[in-house]
């Protein structure tokens, strides 16, 4: 019961078995950030304001492999100031009638840009409408493909917990989510035409709810929070993404719409009240030079492809990305003085190789109450 | 000075030299847990209850190889809320006189289940006897085996450190830990009768002692506690192991007393006092089908070991394990309300292959004052 | 863009592709210390005293690697109560004019014994002089050699960060560092002088600045601190670095001066201030046996070589070096009570092979007013 296994690098560390039945790979990623912000006074008399900022925004490493075609598994961790678990889980891969059953720690099936890898957005950070992602938590999943992978359904249910995978004390119980990616257009040309729905529902055990975030700038505060909601009987979120490439160009889109129901308990004169939060953003992605957007049928998402800097040989890089996006926020039923944001991101990045990219970012970000930010932020990128 | 290695395959990634003077693997695990759990009122008044959770039992990272047939190391963390560093040393294999010589963090060696590896026990948790195992500590242990290794004994000097290896605050001093593991009868058809002695001395040095625990349910709180007891001389352990395997049968049984002397100077009207706690559990274990437990001469332990699911593949797995287990747990002496338990727990275990596992025990725990709790739990268990 | 690797070991697991395009190296560390310590009156009714202490002083992983000459990386975590990040950097090797630029997390370029690995360092601990090395920060660096590598400058800018890479609440903004190493002689059987002269300017962005360091032994407390000067307008630091090998034999010194301005609004009637803090140190290494500290042209620093055991075999190990040390450490103008230290360090140390030494350290430290301390200290370090 020994393999024998090949070494190989190929983006990273990588062993795989002749027959393939095993394959390894060892990696990690290191994203440097470094950011200078300014705040109009209305936000600065409530925030508090560094102008400059460096971050490790992401350290982490991760063992992954699969296993005589019957499991695939990754086990990986964040470092900093507390540990986190990010993919932490086994999947089945022979489960009768399912393409895949996942186990574990790992992203719940929603947002187009949630299931990007951090590695492959095409901005230092996710959009706005990320703010109601359910992100990593720890449950079960399967996914199937329909017509020739034209079609491909997400369902799982998820323990809502912390980022070791553990309960999370007093925000609730349990995440029911499903995604419905469909890819009607794929033609010649890098031509694809993506279309995806997604609803999300969480019970919350004991009431309480939060929304909060950033401007899409991971140094800023938190400037949009609904504070503690208590009461609430449910929220159920309906996502809905469009993805179009063609060549070198990437257009994407998505809009969240997350309903938060109060019981009729529920404190503050919010008994019965219904809310509606809502949020979305439109990009468009160009590679000036060297690259493109691809979209991957298995996981239903665009990554950046490089092309060789030679013709013919194999030394991938010196490509080129311009991006711009506009997102917005809306959470004005939460009654708080700052309830909505637009923001424009201006983007440009160099691939210098298959590892590294030097991203530079220009966010400009508009709240109600005229109050603005402004940030240019940059980011080293490796990964291996 | 540079040996060329050979990469493979073997429930994980592993490297060897032609020569096998050089090998190294990479491992990890993860166990991941969830427990449905009931108690009674005279617990509910005292404990909070949570009926179900969900908890990342263990995500731990393994380095470990040999030099030169000198030395074999390991380096070991778990990951989760806090590091905690599992095995950590470095053993010497060609010491005079010694089979091997340990120097670091590893187990004292004390316990049959205590040595058995996490991934390899019975049931989801140790035994209660595991209550006055002294675990990990920072230490030096010789082990020798005589007359053709039927017999092994283990010699160890310890500071009883935290999971980090470093002093910890006010537990005590030095421990010294002594293991003789006897198997007299090994015979054809994996029958094999062990025997085990073992004796561990604590001296705490600011005379503090405290032992506690769970009723095997790891999700559950310390409802036997002595709570801090002051003015303790020494302690002294005694611990006797027996184990047999026919076939696919195992029986295993450990029985440990652990006397606590105060000084004379002790609080509490407990001058002079002595204290006798003790601990037992019997267990069997059949393979359904698939496999077998395996007495390992080496470490003295019995471990599953399973068949191909296909005569002449390989392709291992397939195996159901049935266990059960009656453990008992007597701190009467303490005088704290709580202080008996009687445990029975029966599981069901699966092992898809050689390097994942789904675990369901049902835990029936019963205490002094009729005190009752009940839990059903789960564990996906994946290692590599 | 698979490239095929060929795995070895060499101190540790190595990778490599055959034209040597990718590099990749998996390695670790592990330092288990043992202290006895006493001290005197003076000393005892300021510091808490603890006679034995068992500490892990580092346990770390590194993964580091080359990719096709164009970069270098290095992600090396160490683990314990709470995670530090040690080397994450990215180089990049083909930057014009220059030899590497380096980006990230590393140590800045200021004393010869501060940038030597503590894996290869000749006593346990670092001289007093380390108290002003202004150790691992977040910045950007280049490097350039002169004169048949007879020269090399190094030039940075760092930010102050944590040891996770991030802002550090209230110790400064930026350093600026430089270090020039100069060996103007390198001959036949291991003759080598290497000069070296560094600079350092640090400028406290909130004029808070404090320098504390213990005596060159871990477990003790930080015997000598300024406390924390406020009103500091910068600080420059001057260092000279000495080394001289021939044979088997090391003598290695380094003198740093600190000079801190105070600003004219400085509190505690040190407005417009200027203090002048100082330490050196002289060592001497010799191997009885098996070995020699050879200068490395390339990082500029003294690391120990050992010969085969067995001549023509590749079994590297059974060296003994001798070491003595005496160090001052100056911070008179701090006009705290303790406030001068005069250190003596006697080592020994086996190096049993090339992964595995075993240190014993005897300390004598003598402050002002006669104070005193006596610490004998012993390591047993693996690395892979």
């Amino acid at each position: 019961q020994s393999s024998p296994l090949e070494a190989y690098w190929q983006d990273g560390l990588k062993f795989r078995s002749k027959d393939t039945l095993y394959r390894f790979s060892v990696g990690g990623r290191l994203h440097y950030d470094l950011a200078y912000s300014g705040q109009s006074e209305e936000l600065g008399s409530r925030f508090e304001h560094k102008r400059t900022q460096v971050e490790v925004r992401r350290a982490r490493i991760s063992l992954e492999g699969n296993i005589r075609k019957e499991l695939a598994y990754e086990f990986e961790v964040t470092f900093g100031e507390d540990i986190e678990f990010a993919d932490m889980y086994v999947a089945f891969l022979q489960v009768p009638l399912v393409e895949r059953l996942t186990v574990g720690h790992f992203r719940e099936p929603f947002g187009l840009e949630e299931l990007t890898s951090s590695n492959a957005i095409v901005f230092m950070e996710r959009a706005l409408t990320s703010t109601f992602g359910p992100d990593r938590n720890t449950g079960i999943m399967v996914q199937k493909p329909f017509w020739q992978e034209r079609l491909r359904g997400y369902v799982g249910v998820f323990r809502i917990t912390d980022d070791l995978g553990n309960d999370r004390q007093g925000l609730g119980d349990h995440s029911f989510t499903t995604r419905w990616a469909f890819a009607p257009v794929v033609a010649d040309h890098n031509q694809v035409l993506h279309l995806g729905l997604a609803f999300n529902r969480i019970a919350p055990d004991t009431g309480n709810y939060r929304i909060s975030t950033n401007n899409e700038v991971n140094t800023s505060p938190d400037y949009l929070d609904t504070g503690v909601l208590k009461g609430v009987e449910n929220v159920n979120q309906l996502g809905t993404e469009l993805g179009f490439t063609r060549g070198r160009w990437l257009l994407q889109g998505e809009w969240i719409q997350s309903f938060t129901k109060f019981s009729n308990q529920a404190p503050d004169g919010l008994a019965n009240a219904k809310h509606r939060y809502q949020s979305f953003y439109l990009l468009t992605s160009f590679f000036l030079k060297g690259g493109a957007r691809v979209y991957s049928k298995g996981s239903n998402r665009f990554n950046p492809v490089l092309q060789p800097r030679h013709p013919g040989q194999d030394d991938f890089g010196g490509a080129w990305e311009a991006g711009l996006r506009y997102s917005y926020l809306d959470l004005r039923d939460s009654r708080q003085p700052l309830h909505t944001l637009h923001n424009v991101t201006a983007g440009l990045t160099w691939y210098y190789n298959t590892n590294t990219r030097v991203m530079m970012n220009y966010v400009h970000s508009l709240f109600n109450q005229g109050a603005r930010a402004n940030t240019l932020q940059g980011r080293l990128q490796f990964t291996f």
